[in-house]
């Protein structure tokens, strides 16, 4: 076997076999392929897509490229939880304490933030002391006390994913469904979950930009999930706007702690309540979402959901004491107000130009390794729908002594348009694909 | 300008601009663009096509990133001719020196045989003490004294086709019509020429397989020739037999010989013919093609190409009694003769078997920088189209003690087909783009 042969076929249309796609994946490792020759190969998938079958050959053997995580000797069913990544998307943070409560495992291994989105491990660490690198087997020690824990993602997970991942996005190979989708689930799937809720985000901010788009990817992972015997639903959810009003790192987790205790901005809890509720269905604790829903909201209301979230900040290092005083976290003094300039209805808040913003004040990051400043964020107090007065604050910018401020303020007002007449409020949910 | 955005547009379809397409091949030499950048590019070129400007864009960039021979100190109009290269294409070595005789200007750079098509350098080198590397200096010395001087393409003419090249050999992107015009024409255009004229070859035994392929690339050619200012001209010929009877080094310059001497296969003498008669009309020693007819005719009759081949030998360092005796050619005693199994019509002799035949007794090589055997090869003594009787030699194969000789063997039976009823003998040259 040749790799310029496989090239070539893909190159011709043809799919790829399962034996060809190892050989591709195990090239990648044992040096048979050079990088210029995975990029040519990768082109070719981008322009000449790939097969249900080819997609799932290639997330099983980007899968097997690394170990799996082992969860069998932790105690209860396990779902797992994955968003495709969007603007003020802290989702998971106040989902997995919810689910947890009502008894389903949540083990959450997540990434980094990069470029206009932002990160959960980012979120997690502006809370003092927070340890995101535990060992797997503090993990599972978190997981049997407390049912949900956060970490990072090791590199032992699925690394051909890694090494064809820093390819792509150098190589123009980034936009590719098979590609995004197998990425996605080959490290879903090493996470050792019983079942899984993905939360597919479309719009501006997120990186399906149609519901075309979105759809076929959530078609294409819950193929690949089912084909590996792990029951795999997708939420399509709305990324035009951001998600909630807090966009930044303690900003977030602030959201989070008022979304735990049931006074979070509607928009983001609605999402909260999708996915959470089909997490407890497939745990096994209701026939099905919707009965699942009356536990959601008795995890909340009941303090369960809070104090699941404090158990799990103690189990891994954090400080429990910003789940009653937030202001423990990090913030800033210095914010600037943004105002309507005429009264009307929200008609626009550009999702992807205020995650631009928030990157410009410090609280993202263009390149992998770069700081994050954990106080700075923005606070997005008016959304598409809301009616606004000429001189209402609209925006909260809340910058460390005024960098990045000019620029974010110029995406800020780009970000943002007023009509005169009414403008319906977009449903947050968009899809379900199961 | 990044290296990415460029592989984006052309992934999305878009035409690129002269600036990209510069930016790309400087970035290959100059290391703005890894190789892993270059070879997703090619595949997306391969995929989504090139338009003519952009043929040329990348055809001048190409040229631009090497020297240029100067040839305006040898007086005369300078020809150039091409071949895209076949099985027993011994043309440029029996055209050049007519063409010079006739009183234009012959400058011939060439390359080494691949694969199973022969190489005119190899070819040359068959004769005892032939030089094909000399200088520039040397090269337009000989031009000046004997109108024509055959060596080999130096590394600094488009240096950067020469890399991309060997990067498209090893990503399956060798096969894209606008990739091979440009490849093409950067060197040639470097060659100085004030007109070339091409031979686009056609079938089992070329690069391009069918005439649609054919006509594309001859037009493709011709556009960029046009565009640079060097009037250009395409025959298409038939490459689904070998040309002539020769298919090996010192073989094929015997048959050079009895061309040059008016007594050579008819098929391989109608393709000297017609691209001769071009190269002397665009050299303007005649009006159009078939008024140079006659001069070709004169100049093989009188004995002046055959004298000119003499001189040329002479002034490249090579033993000139061949021409009067060419068993001082390298030979081996040893011939197998392959006969007719039964009387009937040659329906088949499959150029690219017969080739890698040739390969087989050792007179290519597969690899570049493999040695050749220049003494062994095949005579074909029957064409599609012949009556043969059944017993009647049709191959001969010269081989060095027996080495290769099963597997050519096994190729030629292959090769070759009888058929009952007659069988029209196909023609040569197929078309004409100008």
């Amino acid at each position: 076997m040749r790799a310029v042969d496989i090239i070539i076929r893909k190159r011709d249309g043809h799919a790829l076999s399962r034996a060809e796609i190892d050989f591709f994946v195990a090239g990648i490792a044992n040096g048979a392929w050079q990088d210029y020759q995975a990029s040519a190969l990768l082109m070719a998938i981008v322009l000449n897509g790939m097969s249900p079958a080819e997609t799932s050959a290639l997330t099983q053997a980007m899968l097997h490229s690394g170990k799996r995580v082992d969860l069998s000797d932790v105690p209860g069913v396990k779902v797992g939880k994955h968003s495709t990544g969007g603007v003020g998307d802290k989702v998971s943070i106040a989902l997995a304490p919810i689910v947890a409560a009502c008894g389903v495992v949540v083990p959450k291994m997540s990434g980094r933030g990069l470029g206009h989105t932002g990160g959960t491990l980012d979120k997690l660490e502006s809370i003092p002391g927070f340890r995101i690198g535990l060992s797997i087997e503090e993990f599972k020690a978190v997981l049997r006390a407390v049912g949900t824990c956060m970490i990072g993602q090791t590199s032992s997970l699925a690394p051909a994913d890694k090494t064809l991942y820093a390819l792509r996005d150098v190589t123009g190979t980034v936009e590719s469904l098979p590609l995004i989708a197998a990425s996605i689930m080959s490290k879903k799937l090493a996470e050792d979950s019983s079942a899984l809720v993905l939360d597919v985000k479309c719009g501006n901010g997120a990186f399906m930009k149609d519901a075309a788009k979105a759809r076929g990817l959530a078609e294409a992972m819950t193929a690949i999930g089912g084909g590996a015997g792990v029951r795999t639903e997708c939420v399509i959810t709305a990324m035009e706007q951001p998600l909630g009003e807090a966009v930044g790192n303690a900003l977030e987790i602030r959201e989070c702690l008022a979304l735990l205790a049931g006074r979070g901005p509607a928009d983001a809890m609605s999402v909260v309540r999708a996915l959470s509720s089909r997490m407890i269905a497939l745990g096994g604790k209701a026939p099905d979402a919707e009965s699942a829903l009356p536990l959601v909201e008795k995890a909340v209301s009941s303090g369960a959901a809070l104090d699941t979230f404090r158990r799990m900040v103690e189990a891994q290092g954090g400080d429990p004491r910003i789940v009653d005083d937030p202001n423990r976290l990090p913030s800033v003094g210095t914010v600037h107000v943004e105002r309507a300039a005429s009264a009307g209805y929200v008609s626009r808040m550009h999702a992807l130009s205020i995650g631009r913003a928030s990157i410009s004040l410090g609280a993202g990051r263009d390149r992998v390794g770069d700081a994050v400043d954990h106080a700075v964020g923005l606070r997005v107090q008016a959304h598409v729908g809301d009616r606004v007065e000429a001189g209402q604050p609209i925006l909260e910018l809340h910058h460390r002594d005024g960098r990045g401020l000019d620029e974010a303020l110029a995406l800020c007002r780009d970000a943002c348009a007023i009509a005169e007449d009414p403008v319906p409020r977009p449903p947050k949910v968009l899809d379900i694909v199961q």
